[in-house]
């Protein structure tokens, strides 16, 4: 069946606006806009992301795995900077307005969206080639937000859940081989630690959500925080599903991309930060350490020390299409 | 010059981050996500809107006007709420990295978001079929936004400006006839009335902002409202240009897109109205009143009543490509 924009709009209006409710949701979606009270002491945060056919996920990729995705990345931003996700707006460009399709695509969107408690608040559709774009607010008690330049030198470096599944998926994938589940599932169906994220701001210096990969993304936190990283490859945490496949392919866990767990600095002792991973049921692992310097090196098992370009590894063309 | 994603962003933070100085802005864009405050005893008013090459703009429009438009589209939904907008996302898909399209997109944007305050606090890019996807967030004083379902029997109805400009230039390129300066900047560089929009909250009941021209939005306050509209075709306010071109033209002037003035409905009088609109430099026009009912009936020179419908005017195409 094929929709107008208003029909749309509706439809998505009719299919998500009950799913979360939200006594701070002032005016929904069929405004001009949406009026929302963030909580007093509370400041707002903000992420956009737009997923692209072809570029961020395949042609013919099932509409509610592309909801899905198009949140938990925005999750993934919010969880990074310590903050409780609350409200979204979705732009969806779409190459014909179909009710099945767009029926899919909430029923991708809901369950995430109900377990974070995320409203969706206003958005827009337009004729054109398939892109989804989400914007997701949130709020963090002022002051303790968690940003990418609070690292110090001395603090430990951890990650959470495992690396690399996404990108060996997309690997496996391109090379029309068998996919486990689990893979595909980190690949399509991503879900980003938010629990945990709401815990950061009592223990990180510095966090970030792994989704360019580790060395990039850590990269990023010594650049912004003036500060050199150490990390351990062996220690980098897997999935039995990779060890089975590819014990040995550090390069890909510290390069691989889509991975949106989140990699945060603290000068807390191990147990304490290991406590808080235990009450939020999400497993972290250490990693390695903040130094003095800049850029990220890796120590291999043998002691040695190798900049992350010389392991060998051929950057991953990670485009979808 | 082709440049990565990174470099984009980068050259986007530094043409735009020093522009608009807003200590309201914990953390800019260059985090995972952006952080910033909203004033106490305000709610936060959020819209977004997508413009897509082929769609909403011709291919080859110079980035400078999209860039324009796409801000301007948003600022014409805060404005429409009574909202001062303070802060914006931008998602960039684009065909090509290229350094040239970006400046001249910067070029396009600055002059108006600095008129109007508002700072960008992120976003993201994309390679992809070209679409520029701009979200907007502005506040409003708890409890003072202005919606469209409150318009009471017996308000009289306002639009700003002039109506039909922007179809009127669509419809002569359509045609590759000439286009006047004033209209080609009415469809290209759209200037909402921001500033008329702040006093909305003092004076309306009901609000909308007339992008899909003036009988389908005013027939959205009406169905909100649960109010019937009659609307006086002659007194439809029309530029210089429209007049000269099309005088007897009135089907274009109530069904034309693309305005981005404002309609507005209110129980104060006249003289009230004007006083405040010569406060702003915008000029207003009673175009009607608000009756008991349902939708939007057409009043004609000789006093005779046609619903829009019967006006035999036949829908604009407004596709751009």
């Amino acid at each position: 069946m094929s929709l107008s924009e208003f029909d749309l709009i509706a439809r998505l209006r009719e299919g998500v606006v009950s799913a979360v409710h939200d006594s701070a949701i002032i005016e929904g979606i069929g405004d001009d806009a949406a009026v929302v009270r963030v909580r007093e002491g509370h400041d707002l945060v903000v992420a956009v992301d737009t997923l692209v056919e072809g570029r961020h996920f395949f042609a013919g990729t099932d509409p509610a795995s592309i909801a899905h995705k198009a949140l938990a990345v925005n999750l993934s931003d919010l969880a990074a900077m310590g903050a409780v996700p609350r409200w979204a707006t979705l732009s969806l460009t779409l190459p014909n307005a179909d009710a099945g399709w767009l029926d899919d695509f909430i029923a991708g969107w809901l369950p995430l969206a109900q377990q974070h408690g995320v409203a969706l608040i206003g958005g827009d559709t337009t004729a054109g080639p398939l892109s989804v774009s989400v914007q997701l607010m949130g709020e963090v008690l002022v002051g303790k937000q968690v940003s990418r330049h609070g690292a110090n030198v001395g603090d430990s470096i951890w990650v959470t859940g495992t690396l690399g599944d996404a990108a060996l998926a997309l690997h496996l994938l391109n090379a029309d081989k068998a996919v486990p589940t689990a893979l595909a599932e980190a690949l399509h169906r991503p879900r980003p630690p938010v629990g945990f994220g709401r815990q950061l701001p009592t223990l990180a210096s510095a966090a970030i959500d792994v989704s360019d990969g580790l060395a990039a993304d850590l990269g990023h936190i010594c650049h912004a925080s003036g500060v050199g990283a150490s990390i351990y490859m062996e220690s980098l945490p897997r999935s039995a599903d990779f060890n089975h496949q590819v014990p040995d392919d550090w390069a890909r866990l510290a390069l691989g991309g889509d991975d949106y767990q989140l990699c945060f600095c603290t000068g807390l002792d191990d147990t304490a930060v290991l406590q808080l991973a235990e009450s939020t049921d999400v497993s972290v692992t250490r990693i390695g350490d903040v130094v003095d310097g800049s850029g990220v090196q890796c120590i291999l098992s043998d002691g040695s020390i190798a900049s992350i370009e010389d392991t060998g590894f051929d950057h991953f063309n990670r485009k979808q299409s």
